[in-house]
């Protein structure tokens, strides 16, 4: 391969294209890049500051979105035990790959120090499992019709992927890839939130419906999918030096405003996040002769960025 | 959560239950595990040591079955540059989170000296695309009948997840976590195998039928996996000393038998494999109350096992 084989064949794989279905293929249309420099400052959202998590490793800072609207139980309780450090000195436990990465109380295992395990403090013990939800049509519905394996119905709210059943009448988010979920016992009451996991590998949507989804990672994914995958059964660490410490984590709102991060997440019932969706299902360029045609739920990106100097959205 | 709380939920990720769709659900059934140890000999098959190059890593080693009866030619070629050692002290040169771990040459990329390229010896550089072929109705093939939202149909052969269009009459492989692709130019006849990729996080099935797959990582995974992202655009390492070095490449043919992996992967035309499929689809235990019913071809796993010192099978 020539020298700037590389540099070409990446610049492809990022340009999305945003042609319909029925568009002149002949030529390639902006990138994501360009799509979203297009967007304009109301297209994005600030998280609310009482729904981000910023978790402390020593790689860097991951942030979480919570996601209340579908878990608030969850969403209180880990607010909870975040208020009150729970989660400071913690650890990153397991790594299993093309699996999840999970962190908690090491002592909370079966090679733990039962007589160590930290405390929940005013946190709740058990929570009901909120699983699935019944479907609130005041909440934004950016439906897919590309169609689904696992759900009758699928397609974005609030920024998170979600699934939808019209015979059920319940809605529920989806274990894509940076989706963070509620490790618990066999009781479905049992998950809490003092143990919690992310989705590293091929979305395991088999388990959807069977834990509840607590939020998703809207930064620095890297410094949990990237670990070492641990060797013990089901990718846990089997020595206490392979653990990742937590250092601390905190809410976004317990912070002066100036120390919190200028996340925005961009709109997923917004114009520009149609034509990012439309662009990966039709993507063609000079590198991808032929277009998909369509586009899996957890194939598609939710746009986070710095908010921009200038930009007065909130 | 109680101190075996952590056992028992990854005892349930694990359990894998062959439950027909009218299934008895009261009972958990065997697990993974309980089913591939009550397989057959003759339901595993040990690889052609034709087709399998072991890619040695500071790291460890990962093993890579190829394909060559859908990408005959860049098989022919990736052995040839294999027997050159033209991968010997090569490196991989990107991680892209959530996308593909790439290797090849780091001198071939914009910031490489392009008077220190690797010459290619005796492989070609050129070779056909090699997307797609004519369905082939001697190859095995194991329908999913589960849909699918990229191709008309999908499926298994020879131990690899496969797609079909009966109005095209072509059929291809498709990039699942741990397919191996064959990386390229703009040209569609550039790639030449001398820059393999694989993918490491949800399956971009919309590259599928636009580039060449090679193959599949059958073991040593987590080494292509669990490497730290690179920071430069798409992935690329921006620094020489990031790049991991890629020790040796060999064909197992090469070596003496004795130095040869004593791998099997179960064969995708089993009843073994239909009873795991089966088991992911429709799981149901003390953990995981409410199956799917449904199974994504991405999701299924192709078992691999060291050979059993009692097994006779080839």
């Amino acid at each position: 391969m020539r020298p700037q084989s590389l540099a070409v064949i990446l610049a492809s794989v990022l340009a999305l294209l945003a042609l319909p279905a029925t568009a002149d293929t002949s030529k390639p249309t902006p990138s994501a890049k360009e799509l979203i420099a297009q967007s304009k400052p109301n297209e994005w959202r600030t998280p609310d500051p009482n729904n981000l998590l910023y978790m402390q490793l020593p790689q860097g800072r991951v942030v979480i979105e919570l996601a209340p609207d579908f878990t608030p139980l969850h969403a209180a309780n880990i607010r909870t035990l975040v208020r009150e450090h729970y989660f400071d000195g913690l650890a990153i436990i397991r790594v299993q790959d093309n699996f999840v990465t999970q962190w908690g109380d090491p002592n909370d295992d079966d090679s733990g120090d039962k007589s160590k395990i930290k405390p929940l403090g005013h946190a709740k013990r058990t929570l009901p499992p909120e699983y699935t939800r019944a479907i609130d049509p005041k909440l934004p519905w950016t439906s897919l019709p590309d169609g689904d394996v696992y759900a009758p119905q699928v397609g974005f709210t609030e920024g998170f992927p979600a699934g939808r059943d019209p015979a059920t009448g319940r809605e529920w988010l989806l274990h894509c890839y940076g989706m963070v979920g509620v490790a618990r016992d066999v009781a479905p009451d049992s998950g809490n939130g003092s143990s919690l996991y992310t989705v590293i590998g091929q979305a395991p949507r088999q388990i959807d419906r069977n834990l509840a989804i607590a939020g998703r990672v809207i930064e620095g994914m890297q410094y949990l999918s990237a670990l070492p995958r641990g060797t013990g059964p089901l990718g846990f660490y089997t020595q206490a030096a392979q653990r990742v410490p937590i250092l601390s984590v905190k809410l976004a709102a317990d912070l002066p405003p100036a120390q919190r991060e200028q996340l925005q997440v961009l709109r997923t019932d917004s114009a520009t996040f149609a034509a990012l969706v439309d662009a990966k299902r039709n993507r063609h360029d000079t590198f991808y002769t032929l277009p998909a045609g369509k586009v899996g739920v957890c194939n598609i990106d939710v746009p986070v960025r710095t908010q921009p100097a200038s930009s007065g959205a909130r």
